[in-house]
């Protein structure tokens, strides 16, 4: 099994016994156990906060479906061309719309990607914020309740874009390798 | 009391306990609660998910003093001219080093800031992944070894810088307001 | 069948003898019409310009091979986010290198794609012209030399990458739409 | 004669009697044999791709007057600082309107040369599609067919935008050096 | 005492007569000679050009309020990240405004800065001018007039905006020190 | 006649002797006032202070040629795009080298212009100052002192850049016209 990234940070051995339930519990779920909680996992702590907050931004409840907080991640993650992320999360979009063309245009260009226009705003939020995030104004975030979106909505958009917005940046850092799984998933 | 920042999202009311203890605790150390509590304080599993990682990141256990680690919140910040995190950060980088100018030098441009070489090299990565990540590679994990820095420790330098790249970005799209007690702080 | 862009520009009808040849033998070899092509049939002396500067450059005799040509045009792409061509010359990557996981990279950030040093400083150069060609200097090119190109070699990745710069350019301007067919290719 | 790149790339010898014939042609026309011709006369296969290209998009049928594809010419050119190409199509631009700071104003700033809307317009279009292809949008399309533009004509400024953004690349990465004669003609 | 930049060129010594006068002008006024003026007294008809400029632009007559054109100072400043004009001017913003937290965002970002619409119009204009001055069109000065700022007034806009871009340059080309004393006042 | 700029500020009326005297010399000496000089011509004190200033660089004592100081003008100009220096400072460089095609490289791309290696380091630090100020390290003075320039010429080079970064930005703000009889000099 190659190193889940570039820094030599063994994970606790043995792990915890919650942590190995819950890497069991991905086994059993997605076949694998995603990378990036293998590189995490040198420090428990870390791993815990770290998985504390993806879960709850990309898991809990949330007026954005997870198709919707997946696609942010994906057009967030393509600005910042994390390959990490985005193997992982176009995976992600590919599975949860059953449409694989929709997987890589947000991949490689959102702006051509066959979303919904409220989709397409929240998309473009997303990636100001990743490009230009000091010139985020009030007519911006007007933009969004335009199309419908709540001020916890809003909330919601920034803190998935602000999440990946980190994450792309931690596994580019680090070189964090995707597991070859994800490639051919939901093609 | 000004709303902590542009979106209609009051704090849940009354607090649960352990987040009102927690809140008390800020006041009784800090003189205030920071308005990024109150903020995502209208929903406590985003507040929990929040502090935990803060308080690991910044707080916890590492080989980089936690001045250094504000030096980097700082110097990420400026980057992307992140106003709430500046003004927090940079007072906590004035009284952590007690030089107010050592503050103000990392907030206007951290290539003339008076550091060690080996903190520059630490500035520099940080910097390099909040503007570039996609060009982050081996070369410039070896040029922190060479300054003494451990693979754990790259590992935390790359944690601090890509959690400010999110906080950053999260204050700036929903407008967060920092505490007016921040700017004459350690001056 | 849908319009291969966004301008309403149809083929001339019916198409010259040597056209449908052409277009036919496509159908043989590859089982559909490049949308490409169908673009500019609505003027054969356009198509032929186009095919003859294409088939020249991307089949005819050179010492990269198929697939670093290929290369190229997938990491020039990837930098211009031209969709029709990422999903064309994609799938020519995962189908010439039978490594999909080696066109996902090259389409996501070619800077972690596993190829040669060789290869690299290849695609380095590819990628210098495309975003600052005006920089480009005798040292840029000695690099290329130290890898062993020829000055033929140096010829050939230049005009490879050029031409994709074009090709990007004039499908995003028209928004060129790829064949359905390609996404499933070599997966 | 000084060579016509900085690569050790030169002509075929004796040229092919219809290249030959074509080089007395430019002479006779233009008192010279325009550099890149003799760049790409190395291999008389490139040489054909190359004018066949050229001469269908610069001198072909279009309701594109030729001094408004020179104007995209140089427009283009000097967004990307390309040496060769601001020297030879400056020259073609102040021939053909016989306006000799028309072609210096579009070499500096396109933005302040003395145009018509309309030209300005297809200028905006061939400069977006050069610093930011992948942002271009059906909105950018209807800006030029409000301005009367057909499809037909969209393609055209599309075509020569693109085929200046492959020659200006091309050019800066062989260090294409152009005839001494231009720098003097039509001022 | 430190050298004023990190060049070897001491003032002139003794200084003329009415330099000397000058400076001791200054030490009464403000509590020390700037160390802009220290820098450029190395040759006396360098200094008086300067400090003749710069006394015209910033002191002489205009409706922009003296407070005005600091503000423009600063933000201007902040986009070139010039330490030694962000720190003295970012010291004359907080004590002619009264409002140190004023000074404070116009360095972090000035569009957060509480500002009116008035100078707001005006601020963007000194930034516009700042990074993309070539794209500066009628509709730029149009704007500000719908403000209520004559042409006269567009011109002190502009030129104040100009000095500093030259002297963030000049100051960061030699490494200017702002005097010690700055920081602290009117904290 | 032409008004010199967009804005609506007519020269004072009569013009003060002084003044009057300066612009008969200047039209014995170059045939023509140059526009700039009217432009500034509302306000005496404005007028005065910039050409104390441009004087004072330009003409004045310095170890750098007056070819040197256009050379650096233009280059600057370039990086601006500033239609009115480049072309009135381009005429300077064709009649100060006697090279009209050295005028036209600095214009269009400097780093391909026939200089010296020598100037090409004074050209390439001036291009840094107006690029990237902000990161204008002792290396890069380092780098001008390994060409033979002293800590003065270092100064010289960096005042000619950064004043250059003012009038480009000045001229392009109130959009300042060339006059018409640059365009032909010394071709």
């Amino acid at each position: 099994m190659t190193a889940p990234t570039a820094l030599n940070l063994p994970p606790v051995d043995p792990l915890p016994e919650a942590t190995q339930a819950y890497f069991d519990k991905c086994v059993e779920k997605l076949g694998i156990v995603p990378n990036v909680l293998r590189a995490y996992a040198f420090d428990i702590a870390k791993l815990d906060a770290f998985t504390g907050m993806y879960n709850e931004l990309m898991l809990g409840d949330s007026n954005l479906s997870k198709l919707e907080r997946e696609m942010i991640a994906v057009a967030v993650s393509a600005e910042n061309r994390c390959f990490y992320c985005l193997t992982a999360h176009g995976a992600a979009v590919r599975q949860l719309s059953g449409d694989p063309s929709l997987g890589e245009a947000l991949v490689m260009n959102y702006r051509i990607a066959p979303v919904t226009p409220r989709q397409r705003a929240m998309l473009d939020f997303a990636v100001l914020m990743t490009n230009a995030s000091a010139t985020v104004a009030e007519a911006d975030r007007e933009a969004l309740r335009a199309h419908g979106f709540s001020d916890r909505d809003i909330w919601d958009i920034a803190a998935v874009a602000g999440f990946f917005n980190m994450s792309n940046r931690m596994a580019s850092a680090v070189e964090m390798r995707p597991n070859a799984e994800y490639h051919a998933q939901a093609r």
